[in-house]
């Protein structure tokens, strides 16, 4: 059975490419999820996407992912600032995460630079557009690959 | 067609008129809501109206608003103190919106006086009662028969 | 006898349509006392109009409306900020007061988004340009024929 | 009609019992609530109990329950630091409540020693495990039997 | 020989039900350490209860405690704020003690929702009046009763 | 010649006794200044009083008293907390000066609790009603007795 | 029986006189009791003074005057900053309070212009060297005279 | 036409050479006017001061000089900290403005260091004495021969 | 002309793999520099490496790139926290800069989240061990492959 | 006569070697005070010990000290967060204090990095288990040889 | 001998006239130093210049500098936001100094408002460009002038 | 081989006893390392110095002590306040150090207070003059006697 990947978009990204261009450039999610699901079929590895506007839809998938997941990339969107929800489903099935964003959160405003995920995250990677996504996956991969057995 | 506004209620507005009428009013959403309606077949308009406990419906019905809906009067409620999804649902969309409060939250607990919506909203109209709604309503439509074309 | 309403302009306010049009609009505070003048008329009410640079000719003229004057429009611009002396003058009078703001003030910078004046008034309406003032009279006025005898 | 008392559990208790045993302790939610409704059938009383990962559903019950519960356990978890919607419910419905928390949360992170439901609450237990809600359940029954006609 | 248990009252907690009857209830200390005695007789446990204005004194009395006493129940009334006098001593001796409150610490003034004391206690009740010290007895009695042994 | 002292009442202070009676007593700032002219007569001293809403009145009020007061007594009132024109002032004449409030502002809102102008003054009398001046007087009279010659 | 007078000072006050002269002026402890005492019989009712280093020493005493001190005047010198206990006690009795203190503590270390007592207090005088304590004396005594019956 | 420079004193600056010599010389404002005059005649343009005590006959000063000043050298004295009228007044008429102060405010009280006119003005100048105000109108002099036509 | 890519290390990152391999693995910096240089050598682009515990070597460094390198991996270690000198170094040459941690620096102690070099960097990735430079060269080398020309 | 040392130890600390070991070792309060004598027999001078629990018997202590006593070497333990009622004595009675701490306070929780009696000692040694009292004597006592007069 | 004056020039200054041009203009520190040193050789004073971006070099160079230079200009640039050791080394030689910036920090990013450098120097000029440098030679040669023996 | 210690000192400490001697007293850093190298000879143990105004300096001397040092005495002067990279060095080498003051640091400004290199070493010595890095070294060769294999 193919190892399997879950790559999680938080509130408002189902608004990728349509609005705000110039922020977050004219991609839109469903071009950005197809080049991860590309990105797994070259390397052997489902990968599964999800967009809510919803935390406690995140929160159900998260939670459902436990047992059969090996790694979630979460962009968690304005989520990431305060849905201490999101931080402690990632905490409690230990599924190893990598928290992406498309933009520099780090260089927006003062309330965007703080991530109640990233203590539980395993990594972040910031302001690389869609690329945070596909390193994310990458990092993951490389990790298991390293330590297949744990 | 007739130009549309939504109007959105957030958490426990639908108790209003049933409880705590010392700080709300006796007055009933439904009543509120009739008042609206009322007024915008006045000025021959279309007003719809949602109220929703859940943050993400409320995410959801204004993507849903991109493009038909010319201006959103927003009563977050409790939201509006810590919902930055949406916040970046109103910025994502770019309708005006007018931030409205019953009560003059400005008066009230050291919590109630920060909202992360006011920032992407057009104005903010606090403390007047059901009142608040219309004269946002009103504001709105004047800035669309004055510059009808943008 | 005439219902009376005070609109106060605080500092700077007079400078209005010749400075900073990007962002205050071209608009005279002539022009704006007009309209507030013409809607008093409109509606049977008096409606009289100050400017003043100086806090304590505010605070005198707050004090000059007690027995007289049915409702307070207040701008006080940048006293908005610190004058607690304005504040315990609106207390102390009584009268109902809405705060009213042209431009967002929830939306600008750091300091102007609190406002010392807030808690004494009855609400508060921002970013609507002088709309903000017309519909803080009508705002009072409603409140007065709601409850004509208190 | 017996007396019903409601048991809310907030996002990730359903994970009780299955993740974190060394923190929560090896009993599950289920067992949890076994126990509880025993101490119900014990007492004469109907516990009712209802886990959800959404705030707006824990909204929901709360508000369903006016008019017929006479008292609410409440374990808000991670919604219990940020969810200001859960406090205007409470609030609202005011129908005497006791927060609980499984674990000591004036021992853990900073974060978590802020509680918003706290202020309208009637009491809180914190760091008995399931205990919490057992002695939490005594309390809202003994003040009943002590005050039945209010 | 009977298991022990140790009830600390801080300063002023000597006035109860003489003074503020409408914060703190009519009942006297001696009716409450009456009910807590009255408890122990049911359970064969030991209770000892110790009221003192004097920090030291409760100071001493926790470290009298080593040895013979399987459990402390303290309300340290205002020394919860700011006495760490009264944490060394809890975390030096290291018996499991459980904080109580009569009222609830966490809907009053800002610096009496920060204890000192809570970290190094085993759980906190407050907010149910004298019941707050008899759940408090009851839980640790059931800690006692299930690990007999450590 | 007499000896001469100067009190200074800040703005609003004129509405003494006709507004907010429960807060401030029922007594007018004239009756107030009557005592303070009978204390003066009483012990051959000559007592000048000065009310205004202006902050720049009262500046220059201290500034003329250079040379000729042997004290000042001063309740600046809203000025008190944001005024350091008045601070600088008191500091450059450097006469002695009392600060009095009439109510104790120390256990009122937390903005009226800092004082700028206390580290410019000698002492402070606060929350004993017009008796706040009438000690204020007595002790700087007191001071000037027994060191006439400084 | 006379009117009795509560003078409690905090700790090292025992030192006034002999240390720091600079600072606290050159008269002992005694020497300021003895004209407490003075006041007490010109004016025909009891002054009793108590210094303590120990809050519990003063928390009793606080406690004990319930039912026959009339007023009580105290300088918690350090515990001013941090004693909750002393506040409480203060709260609890009843007692109008007025709380004095030999410098200004308002322009001396940051930490020291925080009072955990004045809230409780009737009101403050500070900076006025012994008279501070003679004033309060007089400003109880006069508010007795004035409400006799209450 | 000569060109013409502003020079403004804030509150207090009169007591200038009288008052506390040791912080700001024995220089009167008068003869610092006087240095600034003949610098002015010196490089044939005009110079004129004004001091006042009162912030709104500085924000009328600073209208006034709309469309016929080229520079204002502004020393605000207390009300650099506060006056945010007089920031707005800088701002609002848009001619080139250097703060000034005869003393270093950065290295005196906390407070003393934050100005809120240094945003709006084109620089700032402190600690040199009567020299900060001959350097500012040199540097503005220098600014406007470089860029005459703006 | 091959497209050169520097990479700079920061303060004590020369001890890697000999010191707490606990936190950062037993990779030195000999290692991974081998790595991306493979990695350069693959992608026919040139990588050049330095470390220093010096901070004005590596902002040297960073002004000579200027003009031939193409993008800038920085892990500045401790100076991350408070380098505003690299910062403005990476802002005055303007080349895309990428910045990367060996560790997850959000889920490390308080001062360790906040980098002063953020906001002037294109993005940021953090936690993934060597994979963070590695990734970090990627995303420039992607960045760069798609817009070569600017 | 001899010189004499008075050494202090605060609340708690009578269960050193007891309690806790792996923090504060094994040795016992007896075997540092028995080390401490046995350094000022061998030196030549008195070294007198005290311990309590109450912050009183502290206080007493030092005022007691006075006229008689070299040096003090204080470890307050809990005390050194909050008792400005121990820093009052210290500084009352002006005897050089060397502040010590057998745990590296710096190294521990937030609120013990603070002392507010730092500022009244001369210095302060911690981490240094029993040896910081020792080298607290010894300083001391060097401080005295080298300057015996004053 | 001639009076010699020293320029020091902090990191990235280098920079100045070939990077950020609408920042900081685009004069060349080259440029810039030759200014300073015509104006030197006008005075008849000699003008030493420095600029590194290493901060011990700037260390040193104020140390040097002790007993033949007779005041230091210092734009310490990112320094002067966290350099302690500058401030300290300032203060150690006692040279008068002044500090400059070239564009105004007091209207920029909140770190660049705090100067650590401010409270040693003598004051500060800041907004005016290179201008900046040169008044503040001509401040400190004025200085010099009138009081030559200090 | 003898055991080494490694003494150093940071920026400025050069400058000792030439400059400030009110504050450091008048002994030169070369009079203090005198007595450093004969207390090492007394005790046959090697004992190297350095001074140095570069960080990064001291970080490569902590660097290269790794192995061949026993205990490292840091004065790292203004770098203490501010210098992570130090703290890294420190934490990274593993060799138990003391940090050592000349001055009181916990009695100066505010920002000396805070030692970014406390929580690495093994304690703190202050105020105690060049005697400070004389008991530093003896804690560390008596830690070193104690427990020689280690």
């Amino acid at each position: 059975m193919k190892r399997e990947y879950l790559v999680l978009h938080g509130p408002n990204l189902n608004l990728l490419g349509t609005r705000e261009p110039s922020v977050y450039g004219t991609e839109t999610l469903d071009q950005i999820d197809a080049r991860l699901l590309a990105w797994g079929q070259e390397h052997g590895v489902a990968v599964r996407t999800l967009q809510s506007n919803h935390e406690g839809v995140l929160v159900d998938a998260i939670q459902e992912a436990y047992g059969h997941v090996a790694g979630i990339v979460i962009n968690a969107a304005a989520l990431t600032h305060y849905s201490i929800a999101l931080r402690d489903a990632l905490k409690g099935v230990g599924i190893p995460a990598v928290e992406v964003h498309l933009s520099n959160i780090h260089a927006r405003e003062e309330f965007r630079r703080q991530s109640v995920l990233a203590p539980v995250c395993v990594g972040q990677i910031a302001g690389l557009g869609w690329l945070s996504y596909l390193l994310a996956l990458e990092a993951l991969e490389r990790r298991a690959l390293e330590a297949p057995a744990t």
